[in-house]
């Protein structure tokens, strides 16, 4: 894509390189590939078999939360999971709990998993590989035998893609409110938590603040990063913080064949030179902040009228809300000088979204990068730009979140793709990174 | 607004500025100002009256072709016509026209007037002083006793803000198709035309192909040219040509938050550039071109996804097609440079709008450039930037066109508003344009 400076920086002992904007660490030499404990075909058949509940002729799955296809979907993983021995129960917010036992019961439990609800005409791996990988990791237990200190529980989340109300209720942050909102099944969330067999009634009582020794959250990248530099894992650093705004441009609608070119007031004109701005602040400064403006309307939105108004979204990401506020105020800058050249002036609303970044904790990372690195995976520290589970989970036990290549970076399509090997080997660094937490003591 | 070089140049013996893209010429010095014949506050009065007439509650009207509002505003305009003395028709294509005999009964008439439909939510002087006008010139004919040679014919065009079929029938266009278009009022335009008075079975009847000596149509100007200029006439040198195109930017959309900055292929990015781009070619190019684009969306339209692809209009407006050609390769030049660098195409589909320019016949314009320098006033030469039934009429007759000032160029608007002297002066040229007219052989 482009020529990118490589420089080394050290990271608890690790060489670390920052490359495009992520900070890459390579695995030592010195570290041998490790054959892989974790069943690529024993995790790829389990995909095939989850992906048969909501297919669609597309080969993706419609498999909105709460739907028929959600409810055969969990009643599978159920299944799979009795098979494996664990203990499962369903939480007042709907979240499937699957339950290994620990040497010592006092410990608090490590909890790990992710969803396996899907957005209208997702893919086949979004959430899934999560679910599939936490699987696997019982499976290897079982295979070697291993009993943990600590007591496991496997979770699938309810509802990821329709406003995560499980990872909400299980972070203790449930507002009712959020139980009137229509879900993309076309129940209320009170009604599809009933359907799930929870409570809604009862949310409070799904609350594990002070009650985990951690979580850890396998997922696909949905983004190309880790493909286009040949990388097996990502090691996230948190889930960026999103702000939206709705920016309005007013300038004056005229004529257009009437009014000559110079004294036009075009608010599409000013708008579109804001939007280039707005591109070339987030690509050009330091930093891996992301800006996006995808919606945009002119008005009166006639070929032959000079729009005098125009309104567009705005969508800034970063890992920290400060370097959101810096460029947002970089954007306005801009806004100001062309307001004054071309006497269109820009009104930005308070944000309609407003979610702020959830770093993951820094011994998770080490933890991972520690794993991925002793199995001789090449992996980058890299931000989390699409929101997950993990972002509750984080305000209430120490949280890690581990990637594996999305083949085009493509997601939320039926052409979502992840290979067999790249499962297997996120499963088997998170395998290892449970083990690891096994042995960690957290103050 | 800007500096302006002035130039002179000659123009049939007057001294010609040309100015801000308009051609400008002053009255001669040594012309001392005449009083006016037309009076300004008959006209006030009778523009007063006609805005009754579908009147809303902006002080606009909503007065739509075949509308209730429409028929009234006619009936009124009918009985000043017979008050006048003239003898009053309806046509084929439902055209008021008011005739006047002259003293050589075999010559062709003179026709001039304009329209009093409006465009839903108008305001009381967008064709509305040209009908008034016409009916001011025959008022001083009346009050001076006054008979020409050629017979006079004061016409009322049915329908202009609804696709011209009045002034199309006329000029021996009308294709049978347009019939069935729905107009504002929600009649077709074959029911509108009954509702009128006239025939929509025998609309060939309405052609006055040979048949006439010349057309002249006085219309408030509905840009803000003449009012910014201070200058009291506009000699209309044609109606300008328009050419619409849908621009299809198609790159490749992405989430935006996985997606970093570099390597995304954004198509409204890229169009946001193509669109700053036509604005400075139709800036600062030669010439008089507008380039408007009014209308944009981008898909799939959510503020959280990079837009794969987006959709605008592109308006070329200018009196030489050739003109027009060569401002469309420009735009193309430049979105093929913004492809190469940004990996975003652009399709322009053909015209899905082509009117030709129709430019004012010569010889009434230095008609109407004497009768404007003998009462002592400065008018640019300009083009028309909307358009008129005189483009139709300039098909089949020597046809001029007279501008008046509209304040802050503002049109279709309750706000749109003409001063009475300045009607009185555009009806003035208007009178002294028509007993040129009188005098004239054309070839």
């Amino acid at each position: 894509m482009q020529n990118v400076a490589i420089r080394t920086i050290n990271f608890k002992g690790l060489l670390v390189g920052v490359l495009a904007g992520l900070t890459l660490v390579t695995a030592m030499p010195a570290i041998a590939e490790t054959s892989l404990e974790a069943s690529a075909a024993r995790m790829e058949s389990r995909i095939k078999a989850l992906s048969q509940f909501g297919r669609n002729a597309d080969g993706g799955v419609d498999r909105v939360a709460y739907s028929e296809a959600d409810l055969a979907g969990r009643a599978y993983i159920i299944e799979e999971m009795k098979k494996l021995g664990l203990s499962v129960t369903i939480d007042a917010t709907g979240n499937i709990l699957g339950k290994r036992d620990g040497t010592e019961p006092d410990l608090h439990p490590i909890l790990f998993g992710s969803h396996i609800d899907s957005v209208p005409g997702g893919g086949n791996y979004d959430g899934d590989v999560g679910v599939i990988g936490a699987l696997e990791v019982i499976s290897i237990l079982q295979e070697n035998t291993i009993q943990t200190r600590h007591p496991l529980e496997v979770v699938i989340f309810s509802d990821e893609e329709g406003g995560m109300p499980g990872s909400i209720g299980m972070s203790g942050m449930f507002d009712p409110e959020l139980l009137k909102t229509e879900s993309h099944a076309g129940f209320t969330i009170a009604e599809g938590i009933v359907r799930l067999g929870g409570d809604p009634t009862r949310v409070s009582e799904a609350d594990r603040t002070g009650e985990l020794h951690a979580f850890v959250e396998l997922h696909i990248e949905q983004g190309g990063l880790l493909e286009e530099k040949g990388l097996e894992i990502g090691v996230v650093e948190g889930i960026v913080g999103i702000r939206w705004w709705t920016v309005t441009a007013t300038g004056m609608a005229n004529h257009g064949g009437t009014t000559p070119m110079p004294g036009r007031r075009d608010a599409l004109v000013a708008s579109a030179r804001l939007i280039m701005a707005i591109n070339e602040i987030a690509t050009e400064a330091e930093g891996r902040q992301v800006a996006t403006v995808g919606k945009i309307q002119a008005f009166p939105g006639a070929p032959n009228v000079i729009p005098g108004r125009v309104e567009f979204s705005l969508e800034i990401r970063d890992l920290d809300s400060a370097r959101i506020q810096q460029v947002f105020d970089m954007v306005k800058a801009e806004a100001d000088r062309i307001s004054t050249e071309m006497e269109v002036s820009f009104d930005f609303d308070a944000p309609t979204t407003d979610l702020l970044p959830a770093p993951t904790d820094e011994r998770l990372r080490q933890l991972i990068a520690e794993a991925a690195n002793e199995l001789g995976f090449s992996y980058p520290l890299m931000p989390s730009g699409a929101g997950h589970d993990a972002q509750n989970l984080a305000t209430i036990t120490p949280t890690g979140m581990i990637f594996v290549p999305s083949r085009g970076g493509i997601s939320h399509s039926p052409q979502e793709f992840t290979a067999p090997l790249d499962m297997a080997r996120g499963a088997h660094v998170l395998y290892r990174t449970v083990l690891k937490l096994d042995e960690q003591v957290f103050e």
